[in-house]
């Protein structure tokens, strides 16, 4: 790193010029390259990465691109770095950062944003009007790292500090890369959805997200908690996380199942986080009148929407694209108190140099992979780097 | 009216004891009868109905029924009486009623929430549980007066005073039919939107609830204010009613109109009252990045929806099925201070006796006919009775 | 209990006719006389009390008759019977209801709004603007038992089905005598407060609504939660409910211990249950700016408050007077899953006869009591009746 | 100014490197020095200042210092300027910046917040957790222009561009002088009150806030609006801007009135802007049960407060220091709107020479001074300077 006088360092954690980190080629094509180590500015500080996870998303920016106009082409063949879901250590501090010490566990949120904007000014930095807009003459101080800025699959990064939760000191790296995840399903429930303890949530595929909807839903009082999925193992994770009942729906209906099972009524939430062509149906079908439908699935093409029942029945939908309003502060809090062991859906980890092996068990979810974790530390490498 | 001791009468209002009613028989078949004029109960009022305006609603329920499943096979040839936006004077009180005083005009909100349902007891008693659950032993006090007990195509109607709103003296009968779809407007943007002044709306549709979603708009402090439809009288007076701008969307892209009127970006609100097929993701696209979009028009399929953008801009969808939390004494107050002309809207009155021409203009909006008032009093007939 | 018709009974239950209950004579004076047993009506059902707690404010109604405008001259000499924290078994539905089943164990809310008033149609019963209404010609409907109603120091009493929430099969009368001091302190911390997980707490005073507000707090992921009070076994009591931390505030100063133990800030809510002179005081200066203070405890006098230190910092303060917004399910529903164990709150089981040293145990906190219940079946007698 | 490259000027507004600008002495004495023109960085402007008013605060900063524990011991004889109610023309960018033109005349908030703490990125940056924090090392970001920071009593200063609202083109200058004003009332009634059409406002003391709320109360569709004061030149001026009753406290109780003009009800808001001895306690007496009471006036002791009032009757009180929530921008669009005059309030202009007598007509209300507004350019000089 090129350390200007304002950086803070510490001796325990010296920081190389360079380091490794996959860049994206061509759509789906992940080389391993050195790049510089980035140096932090003002309210920034630079993190050394210790666990990196790979979200569902994480495949549809390297298939796809990520879902933002990025000026100057990103991401393909521009040497950007993907991946979001990290954590690691604060080893350098940005002129006059004291709000956190070198050598203190974070995990990262994504977004951080412009600060300027109306959503900003309203404490939706999630919806930063400046998405994207972090290039040259347009820099609105808008970041997303590993959507819009360079983020995980590397060795080091650089966050601002409105993207840190500090984590507990006996939270694994592992477990701290999730805490992300858990911020989002937070966000879902409370800042954005209301929940107060003991309503109801239905959740509808059970990924990551939906495990930990699961998992936060009950840890915040929710009563019943249903979670949906095809996967028996995935549903057996869902119960040990806190769902009061699991549903397959390879064998029932989901809709009367839910019902069933609140005691005749549908549920007061229903989380939608499978994909599923039918899913948004089944979620707005689950609520009851005035009920809340949070979206949190990503699809890539338009689906058919009973729009009657929903103004019929004074229906809430909310989409989320992550976490927002320091909710991953409020899941950290939950983690630390041991509400729930996020932990069970970690499954596999693999040395940073085995990146696409990784994203292979992930996609295909081989081995009944569901959350897969990369270190660039302490880890043997298994597989075969790409290149 | 069949007068128990405990009911309060005076003498200014003499009640017959029967009354003309226009009761539906098979689908789309309206039939004048005579009905005995309604007693109140504890908390509710006898209503003299002074004007009763058509609702695109009405239409649906003549041809398809009410959205609701009502015990007991109605609305078909179960001698039931259609009409849900009427206003009318208090004539007789039930037992115990000292909120009202004999004499006072008001408007007549539709719902009538059970009170003990878990929305009722959140003030969300538009989103009733035990909407429809109004007779015989599963009587749980909901009422919606045009949708599962009977309506104001009639001469008297028995109100619950939850639903009354005062109206001020030098409102006419025929504004003051409109308060409650005001009311829908004011529910929309404020109690379930949260607009504050200064925020940009744009109205999708201009029939009676598009035209009052711009008027009150603007009487609320929104800026700009967006009105788009296909018909240049109804958007000349959405002008007048107060909209900043109006888009005929036969001749440009309204999605672009509006992007452009708003200085380069999306809407803080969208508010869709036009039930054309693509309309509810030309909402989706009109809002901004944490932008809200309101769906108030009925639709009898499913639509395909953009759920991606949906997800991706952190946007919320809420449907209304009408007004709500008290919105039409707040649409009053508006009224009352002459915000905008609510009179606009309304193009023509017939007598209660022509209630089928009158259903004939609104649906075929013969001679431009927006709202049209149907009056048991003072309106001389000009057309047949059916049958 | 004369029984009509409508009323629903069960063998299981025998009613009897009369039924031993406490009388308030003169301010003071208590005596146990014969009632008739109340007869539910329309949404009411007939409890028979179980258990039965003696609250602060029941000193206080029973010396200085309760804080309402009462008509007719209750509560002294007026054959009226204290005692608003009890839970029970329903023994009797009234006509048509059919949300309860005879034999349900249920604890009881206080209030019961008029449902008719612009606060109870804003789901906000607790501040009914027809509080007290509840006699001859202007009876509104709102009831409060043990407040402007008969309550709890009896064998029977008719509750509103509104107030009524369904306890765990497994847990003891005692605690579910709890349930709605929990609820009060559920409804300070979320509904009122909008508190959410992570944030901060720290409360004054450890009666049972404070020690409650401490473990709810906590279940609800607050953190940390900081509990100050002058007993050392009243903080040992917090800590074993979660407190993080304990304040003995005799030795040490509250607001300095509070900020040192926040990490050198002031906590994000503070609650006052301790009724002492400088108390509001102390709370507004433990909160950071931007912080809430909710007010819990009773006073009967003026206090001189900080007003410039509220208006400079942007602090709310709200009191409370008891539960709301059906926060008691959400209470139930954390004490159902065993989130906290309000037992550790209850100290002392006297029989129904026993009430006058049941309540000199409660005011003089008699081996270090807190709180103290009677129960009007199967705890033997060891003091003797008043008379 | 000293112009780095990066800072955009433009040559229809030369800046020359000094200025005039008052500075505070000794508690109580201003004197009128040349001080360089500031020079804007990133995210921020440069402005010219056109008219700034004098608030009561300005008094209380210049005698007593603001309320801010300020690094290095500002305010006094550290060359400060005072002064904070200022609106003028952007004549500089600084780098980066393009939401704002060259030109464009803005009124200025002023609270920027850190963007950093908690409470800004929850959106309230006006209860920003590093206030006055903007020195050195500690740096944070957070500015209070007028208050931590140089304020408007000069000819140029530096504004973030979070601070900033356009004003309307046929806006006078003194009256967007006060569009922070209006702003203030604004964040009072809508964005911390949740004030909707058609609920009932008391104002307690007709200074320029009490005026604004008044005004911006009655624009938002509140019914009734009631002002009270005890100088008949300021209720009439109430009157015209909207007020539907005004009180003479000299003359009557103003509990009872309001009460009496409310159809014998509290209202459901009351905004404390006098700091008179007993106010608080009117304003909580003025309030229906769950109203809610906001604190405007600075006081400089304790005051005594009926709190058992406010715990038993569900009451919230919540201090403001100012605007915040961008509503200066929603006050900004009212005015823009000519929903009132905020002109009636403006009384008296000055040359910025002429501060000290200026200053002099607002503490003594000579004339009638209500708002006096400085001016640097185009007003004669009428008084002699200070020094």
């Amino acid at each position: 790193m090129l350390a200007p006088a304002a950086v803070t360092t510490d001796q325990r954690y010296a920081i190389p010029e360079s380091m490794q980190a996959w860049v994206l080629g061509d759509p789906g094509q992940l080389m391993l390259k050195r790049k510089p180590v980035p140096v932090p500015n003002k309210a920034e500080v630079l993190i050394r990465i210790d666990a990196v996870a790979i979200c569902a998303t994480d495949l549809d920016n390297i298939y796809y691109g990520p879902p933002a106009l990025i000026e100057g082409g990103l991401p393909f063949n521009k040497n950007w770095t993907p991946g979001h879901e990290y954590m690691g250590t604060v080893v350098a501090l940005g002129p006059g950062v004291d709000e956190f010490a070198i050598g203190q566990r974070v995990a990262c949120e994504i977004h951080a944003g412009c600060g300027q904007c109306k959503r900003c000014r309203q404490g939706m930095y999630t919806s930063c009007h400046n998405y994207g807009m972090n290039y040259g003459a347009h820099d609105k101080g808008h970041r997303a790292n590993g959507f819009t800025t360079d983020g995980g699959f590397c060795e080091y990064q650089v966050n601002h500090i409105n993207t840190l939760a500090r984590i507990a000191d006996d939270m694994p790296d592992e477990v701290g890369a999730l805490v992300v995840t858990a911020g989002t399903a937070m966000y879902a429930l409370t800042e954005l959805g209301g929940l107060v303890a003991g309503e109801s949530v239905a959740v509808i595929g059970l990924g990551p997200i939906g495990l930990l909807v699961a998992a936060v839903a009950k840890a915040l009082g929710a009563s019943p908690v249903i979670a949906a999925d095809i996967a028996d193992n995935r549903l057996e994770i869902a119960r040990k996380l806190g769902a009061d009942h699991v549903v397959n729906v390879r064998n029932i209906d989901a809709v009367e199942a839910v019902h069933k099972l609140n005691g005749g009524e549908g549920v007061d939430y229903a989380v939608e986080c499978s994909a599923a062509p039918d899913a948004v149906n089944t979620a707005v079908h689950m609520v009851n009148r005035g009920g809340k439908v949070c979206l949190a699935a990503f699809l890539h093409e338009k689906v058919a929407v009973d729009i009657a029942h929903v103004v019929k029945n004074n229906i809430y939908l909310y989409g989320i694209r992550g976490e927002g309003k320091s909710s991953t502060h409020r899941a950290e809090a939950l983690m630390r108190q041991k509400r729930f062991d996020a932990g069970l859906i970690h499954t596999h980890t693999f040395a940073l140099e085995d990146l696409p092996t990784a994203i292979s068990y992930a996609k295909n979810h081989t081995d009944n992979a569901i959350k897969v974790v990369v270190k660039a530390r302490g880890v043997a490498r298994i597989g075969v780097a790409a290149e």
